[in-house]
């Protein structure tokens, strides 16, 4: 009996697996699938149509004899242990060269260590951050590999065929060694997380201090998805104000629970910013806000203790043009942080990181994906070494010029008790970040103070210690 | 010849042990220390006096045959690997029972591992944490202790003589078994990064937007040491703008560089709060703060680029009769977070710890010491499951009449463009904290859009997902 041979391998046949095979499928390669599960086996073999295109097995061996040489394989299972049972079960049927993805949202150290191991037996592996939810998967995602170079020429054609296009530009590229590529996806999330953050900052504004219905907020969201805000999220918060009840008279987004759920992206994100040093405070916000969601109970408790300042309604019109300019501003300041920390990132772990690049395989496909992305990845084109967005000329008009605006909503905010953490941070952020002088000069006295711990000087180099209250 | 017997031996003859070791003499017990530093150890025998109180040796065995049985010997060494060598070093001359007590700020999960190593051992550990500075150490400072429970009573006595005394009641208490007093030292750390920067924002708002000098500045916050805000961070703040600086003709604080250092437990404190999932944003922002700060050549850079708004002076009385009330409540926002991270810590990792008592041993002796604290004490004293700080009905009627002002402040900051990024965060806590309806039900929209992530709804139990844009 001769067996066909496949392009591409993939395991784990949920949604997102089914979608990227067939999306694979679609642009010209053969692909076969492996789940445990019966009855998702079957439904990629009744979706996948021409046996010779798309097949599925729930037979390892079958599945790895299937695949041409070096086979390529990618994991769309869950983060975690399954990731290296999986490997475990792969190895025995693999060859040196073959090639494994794992295209889930591994935590980056996990990938530095499967790498370490597989590549001692000559198997590469990729961490490959994969981003689009379940349509990108099957209309186009954007994909972020790390691994080795050379072997990454195998899986290329595939990945550029299947990603989405931007302009025609594939939204993938070889980003880096090791989880260089699981690290991009992870700062992708802490991005993610701060837009989603500020996106509900700005309705609850518009709502709740000028009233705006669930289709004027339709109508809002959609015009901005027209200009500069332009971007995935806007487009589909647009899109959620229209969205009927089945099970009420309303909108849905008004029958929805306000705790919001995390998978851990977000956290990591900020939780390694603090180990790299490097300031991402909008998307540490953003962790914040879920976590306070989630105190649903704790949150109604203190409704009835506190006073909530009681003002005029604000003006439509006006509030909207301002909020338009907070939410870019408040935007620019995520992406800022976020490529910050992979510039840090790159240098303490030596991936190498393009920085431009990634914003560019970001503007289409991703989940943050936005038109000023175009901007960004040409700002960092420009400069490649540039420490920080905000530094870059071609942001510092855009800046200056919503700031106004950026203000005077959140001292509206701030007077109404509305809660804008993300915003408010984003300010503080900007501002602590373009005032030369801070005080802390008083945070280094204190600890000299108390601790001995000694300080700098504005006038000589040294470190300096005083014997403070003695003169 | 015939040996002296010391009630309690001490590792480590920096100045922090130095001056424990001659506290503990001056309260009645004999103590030895012992380091490798010749120096150190003569300095010490120096300055003990009589040699049947106090002795120090350079010899490890001398040292261990010199102390009471079971022998009480505290570490006060860098926190890392020297304690494990320091461990490693003691166990061949130790006898079952013995406790050794490490007074670093070592991490929580260190000391767990080192209790479980030690236990088998049938040596008691404790991981103690020791706020107060030099000056604590010597004089009384804040002990945390955590371990075992019925060995903590040899240790008591030497403790609770030792420490600083509040109204003649001792600031040290038995917190919990295993790692419950490093946790608690490393969250009263955290804190601590807190005060330190809402108190370095007021003194930038009242220096930049009002024009005080440090002779004002004084002044202020000396009388605010004597009111609601007195503690050991405002009383050595109102210290500091006084000191003459000895390399010019101004003053020390203004020659200080803005480069603030750190040393991590604040850091721990933000990321294991996030792996809790309680929300700790203003001991988060403190963390980016140190960061920011510590960009210092990006700053200076920025700054040139970026307008900030010239708006007039502000009138001198009305703000600080504003700043205080900011403090006031970002004091309590900074503490009510920190002892919520510990209410969940306690329940995660099963300390079982008394918040009320907590609070109390921090009255005197430690960092974060403030009159507020017997309040908060109280608050917990009266209902010891208290889940926030903010729920406590002693502290709605403070903290409302704190707001108007609060908000005033924040909003005049911000017209300014004057990071105030504590105070901001504290209140976009506060107000996020106490709203019963917050806009995160958009965020769980937009996870079910893209992710099929699901959400729960307002009116009925269970879990949904929708198919958007279907209607």
């Amino acid at each position: 009996m001769q067996e066909t041979q496949y392009d591409f391998g993939l395991i784990g046949l949920g949604v997102m697996g089914r979608n990227f095979i067939l999306n694979v499928k679609d642009n010209g390669f053969s692909a076969f699938g492996y789940d445990l599960d019966t009855e998702k086996v079957e439904a990629l073999r009744e979706e996948g149509g021409d046996r010779g295109r798309v097949d599925a097995t729930q037979d390892l061996p079958t599945f790895c004899q299937s695949l041409t040489s070096p086979r390529k394989i990618m994991l769309l299972v869950p983060a975690g242990k399954i990731v290296d049972q999986v490997i475990e079960d792969l190895l025995p049927h693999l060859d040196k060269g073959d090639i494994i993805i794992d295209g889930g949202n591994s935590f980056f150290s996990d990938t530095d260590r499967r790498d370490a191991y597989l590549s001692e037996k000559g198997i590469h592996f990729f961490g490959s951050g994969v981003s689009g939810g379940a349509k990108g998967a099957r209309k186009g995602p954007s994909i972020m590999p790390g691994g080795n170079k050379e072997a990454y020429e195998h899986v290329r054609p595939i990945f550029e065929a299947v990603a989405a296009k931007y302009q025609g530009e594939p939204c993938v590229a070889y980003l880096g060694p090791k989880s260089a590529g699981n690290y991009v996806k992870m700062v992708h999330n802490g991005i993610e997380y701060a837009m989603m953050q500020l996106t509900s900052e700005v309705y609850d504004l518009l709502h709740r201090a000028a009233g705006l219905s669930n289709d004027e907020l339709h109508q809002v969201f959609d015009s901005w998805n027209k200009g500069r805000l332009q971007s995935f999220l806007v487009e589909i918060t647009a899109e959620i104000f229209l969205q009927e009840d089945d099970l009420s008279s309303g909108r849905l987004v008004d029958m929805i629970l306000d705790k919001a759920k995390q998978k851990g992206t977000g956290k990591w994100t900020s939780q390694n910013a603090m180990d790299l040093g490097i300031p991402v405070p909008t998307i540490d916000m953003a962790v914040s806000m879920r976590e306070i969601s989630a105190l649903k109970s704790l949150r109604v408790d203190a409704d009835s203790l506190y006073d909530r300042p009681k003002l005029p309604t604000l003006p439509k019109e006006e509030l909207i043009e301002q909020a338009e300019k907070a939410l870019y501003f408040s935007f620019v300041i995520s992406y800022a942080q976020g490529l910050h920390q992979l510039a840090e990132a790159s240098k303490e772990y030596g991936y190498e990181l393009d920085l431009s690049q990634i914003a560019k395989i970001w503007r289409a496909g991703c989940i943050i994906r936005a038109g000023m992305l175009a901007d960004i990845a040409e700002a960092f084109g420009q400069n490649p070494k540039l420490e920080n967005l905000l530094l870059s000329p071609s942001f510092v008009d855009k800046v200056n010029g919503a700031l106004p605006a950026v203000r005077r909503v959140a001292s509206q905010a701030l007077e109404r008790g509305i809660a804008m953490p993300g915003l408010l941070t984003s300010i503080s952020y900007f501002d602590a970040l373009t005032t030369g002088r801070l005080p802390l000069n008083l945070i280094q006295a204190q600890r000299d103070h108390f601790g001995s711990h000694t300080y700098e000087r504005t006038d000589r180099e040294g470190i300096f210690h005083t014997e403070w209250g003695k003169n």
